[in-house]
């Protein structure tokens, strides 16, 4: 296995062996290492000291159900602090198939131009190779037109990494985007600016051609087979992630519904838990609008290899071709309910422009809440919502405020109702109303971010047992255990989506720890997971410190301690002390 | 005395008396102190718990020289953490005349009008009172037209703060502004978006009436007297502060070619330390051409009652109309060598529309060499230069964004050379060529800000010994006791300009303290002044802290310890470590 590091001052790059103190470290956990190894905590997120990796996890490109996770880390220019991405795509099974277990793109090129890397194979060197290529005809464009002329460029089966003009305006707010399964430019590692951080280093593409690499070594194959089925039958049996079953049938969007009742989604820039329009934005309503205009029941497709939950939806025109590809719970809430939307084609359209532009579908719909609040455009108003989108994608000045995301979009026009830690959008769990959400929001070292520490899952869904979400009794304790657990999730290269069946079905998540002993060659328990998951925890929260993002940090906007709720009519009430907390008890 | 507070949530206000704790707070240390009583850290800077603090210094409005100041405090919207901007107006004594220690004004209103307050003294009942009075027709208006509105409105000789556009539009940048001496607008409290507070507030006018009213109390005339006659012997006879000395003659620009010479003028977005047009930018050039067009020799005048320092200049036009007053040296530096400007016509005309539209010269120089760095417009491009500050009036998109001042913009544009500290524009002096005031920026309370401990004195002018601008050694020593004295400085009420004499002349320095001593009845020392200015730190350091900018956020931009700068190819080489001695051994 390899370090393979770009140097995009030079367009060189080198392979180097992986460390002994990296030797376990995938995913998450490799590109938060090396950044904080790596990276001056307070570097400029667009300079030359920053670096962007990209790692896939321990199980990514073997026949791991749901696997095909790449994480992608850098210093992020939306927060200042540590960021972890990830994305399911052919992408990650392809490095790891590589045996590069993490790839460093450093340095800034002198020019402001762009380029491709091509990475291959080398049969006769037995090491992967990279060659590079001019890329300056490819910006500013649609990713939907450059991905279908890098696929005919390059011969063989390739995945893609890109950018979109997000990234190339250096926005807070821009992805880095990876192909899925139908080629589709439409799998982000959305948050946190990271496609910004792609483009300050000249970097259009990342190309990966894996033929010929012999796949990852494997320690224990029976043992991982064990697991491996175990993981599977969880899977399978889950009423969450079955065939047909809750994700397979209405995405993730099937929360809609479900958030509206617990008046936990967030409504009109957080100003309600209800939205009245809910039911009209909601998963079902994908599937039946679909099912109407198609003529028959549509299920979902898997994005990346090997996805057996496989929840990503297609949703059709009503002449029957393809509007977008995916609208996800959080697309059609930030463009739905948090704007006082409910006509689902505008959302659709508000995705894949989205998509398009390389743009976060959650700091998008978090900044147009502010640009409401601010009076910029009324709530509703689907049509001026789309057009704002265009203007962030054409690089305007309204476009480039937008583009900064809900933080500066809040400055910019002397906005106090901003849903935003540490400058990064809320998702679409209202904290007041989901205390421990909150928690996780507020705590974790990514700014708000609800797959950092889903708690969800007990509060709403009844998965791991069943507590009050407008409780705040041991919710610090519970948002600290998702967190670990997800840490070692994020690299593990599994999709974050088998915690519904590990967290109900104890011998899948027996499973998912053979799965990984049999790779690797380690004896790791259910506690070997939590404490490694907590070692990257403690690994990011010392980055951010170092960058000058403690405690003070860890809190929600203070509106949301002043302003209660509806339906529930409550604050965010947990103390300063319970937060601190979480990290301090970790 | 009384503390006078307002409450805007309900236009109404009370007298309290004035605590014991606060019995010597005057002026910064009084604003400072009940911002960091009564101001939660973590609030919204625009929303409902801050507030706006004003308090006039201890000798202010008695006969002591140059004594008219008035200092502005609250949570900053630009810096996140406690401001205090001071200005020299008559405001300040008439607050002061009318024993109004501190003037809170607290609450949002519920709708977004505009409201004055007008504050006179109730000789009936032996205190002040407060009038309300609808002021939403004022507002969006240059304020050089609202002004004579209201000397018109209210009979009397009254005093005016109020704000402009900027602040209205919630911008960053946008300060407080005081009548001088002639009645214009054109004192401003200007830095860290006070302007934005009080508009916050629903507050357009703050109208000061003292007629009637007693006077400050005084402990110890002959005392007083004494150190008085001290005071004004020193700055009559110091060669900077004497009349027709070099501030009287040429203004604080005087300075312009000095730091040039001295490689230390920051040039073309602190790319450079010199200027090739700096002398057609300086106060030599000021004087000659008001010389050449008024047909005579034009000395400088007082900005408020009582100043014997007398450096405010009047910009004439060819037809010998007034084009601007004053052009400071940091106007003159932001708007033109750091834009790569020397048209001193437009340098005044952009000056002018600063204070018509509320903006700080420093930040909105700032601002736009950042907007220049990004290939917004073009350097030395002055036209383009005042179109812009028109839009920021206008309240445009691309003028928001450059009202939210230079770190935002920074971060909307994806620019890396982004001068600032704690999210405040860096002032007129380079902290690669002169490292001792790169300290006080990097570690002051306010965000980047060459007022709060100003090096320059011995590295530059050779006032209080001379020691080598580019030596790193015993700087974060003399920047802390610059602080430290300053911060006294800024509450005694003396303008900072005091510093040169009293430096030099140790009569002079004694003089201010008998003063201080003669109104108070205390026997304070020069030992007691230095730890009266250090307790004041830090209290403005603990609120910091609360807010989550400590020690990591004392730091420069990361481009000034990679780009060496012309001409001393010097970087910025003060050690993490010694920044932080600044704090730790005070």
């Amino acid at each position: 296995m390899w370090i393979l590091r770009i140097d995009m001052s030079k367009l060189s790059y080198k392979l180097e062996p992986v460390p002994e103190k990296y030797r376990y470290l995938y995913g998450r956990a490799m590109t938060s290492q090396i950044v904080a190894d790596e990276v001056p905590p307070l570097c400029h997120a667009l300079g030359p000291n920053n670096k962007l990796v990209f790692s896939a996890g321990m199980v990514t490109s073997t026949s791991a159900p749901t696997s095909a996770r790449i994480s992608v880390g850098c210093k992020s220019p939306l927060t200042g602090g540590i960021k972890e991405a990830n994305a399911g795509t052919s992408w990650g099974p392809d490095l790891a198939s590589m045996r590069i277990r993490a790839l460093i793109v450093e340095g800034v090129p002198e020019k402001k131009d762009f380029w491709g890397a091509y990475i291959s194979w080398d049969a006769e060197a037995g090491q992967p190779k990279v060659e590079f290529f001019e890329a300056n005809q490819y910006i500013q464009h649609d990713v939907y037109e450059t991905f279908p002329l890098i696929y005919q460029r390059f011969e063989g089966r390739i995945s893609i990494c890109s950018i979109g003009n997000a990234g190339e305006n250096g926005y807070g707010n821009s992805g880095i985007v990876f192909n899925d399964l139908a080629k589709r430019p439409s799998r982000y590692a959305g948050r946190g600016g990271v496609g910004a951080v792609m483009a300050s280093k000249g970097l259009k593409f990342l190309i990966l051609n894996e033929k010929g690499s012999p796949g990852i070594e494997m320690a224990d194959k029976p043992l991982f087979e064990e697991g491996r089925k175990k993981l599977i039958d969880a899977i399978r049996s889950h009423p969450i992630s079955k065939p047909k079953g809750g994700l397979n049938s209405y995405g993730t969007a099937v929360l809609v519904n479900i958030l509206n009742e617990a008046g936990g989604l967030p409504t009109r820039n957080f100003s309600s838990g209800r939205f009245e329009g809910a039911g009209r934005t909601a998963g079902e309503a994908i599937f039946e609008t679909n099912k109407e205009r198609m003529g028959k029941e549509i299920y979902n497709h898997a994005c990346s290899p090997g996805c057996i939950i496989q929840c990503s939806n297609t949703y059709y025109n009503p002449d029957q071709t393809e509007r977008t590809s995916c609208i996800e719970y959080e697309s059609t809430w930030a463009l739905g309910a948090n704007l006082g939307i409910d006509n689902l084609d505008d959302i659709a359209t508000m995705v894949q422009l989205c998509n398009a532009y390389g743009l976060d579908t959650i700091e998008t719909g978090g900044t147009l809440g502010v640009a409401m609040e601010a009076g910029l455009l009324a709530w509703g108003d689907s049509k001026a919502a789309i057009e704002m989108i265009h203007e962030m994608g054409k690089g305007t000045p309204i476009g480039r405020i937008l583009g900064a995301g809900a933080e500066v979009t809040g400055k910019v026009y002397g906005v106090r109702r901003v849903p935003t830690v540490k400058g990064q959008s809320m998702p679409a769990y209202e904290p007041r109303a989901i205390k421990g959400i909150g928690i996780t929001y507020a705590t974790t070292t990514m700014g708000a971010d609800h797959t950092a520490g889903y708690t969800i899952c007990p509060e709403i869904l009844g998965v791991s047992g069943k507590v009050d979400p407008l409780s705040p009794e041991g919710k610090a304790a519970l948002s600290r255990a998702f967190q670990a657990t997800t840490a070692f999730i994020d690299s593990c290269g599994h999709c974050l989506f088998i915690a519904f069946p590990i967290l109900d079905i104890a011998a899948g998540f027996e499973g998912m720890i053979q799965e990984c002993n049999g790779v690797l060659g380690t004896n790791w328990t259910a506690d070997d997971v939590v404490a490694y998951g907590a070692q990257v925890l403690k690994v990011e929260r010392a980055f951010n410190e170092a960058a000058g993002i403690a405690a003070e940090a860890d809190r929600l906007p203070e509106f949301m301690r002043l302003e209660p709720l509806p339906p529930h009519n409550q604050v965010f009430d947990i103390s300063d002390e319970t937060l601190d907390s979480v990290y301090k008890d970790l």
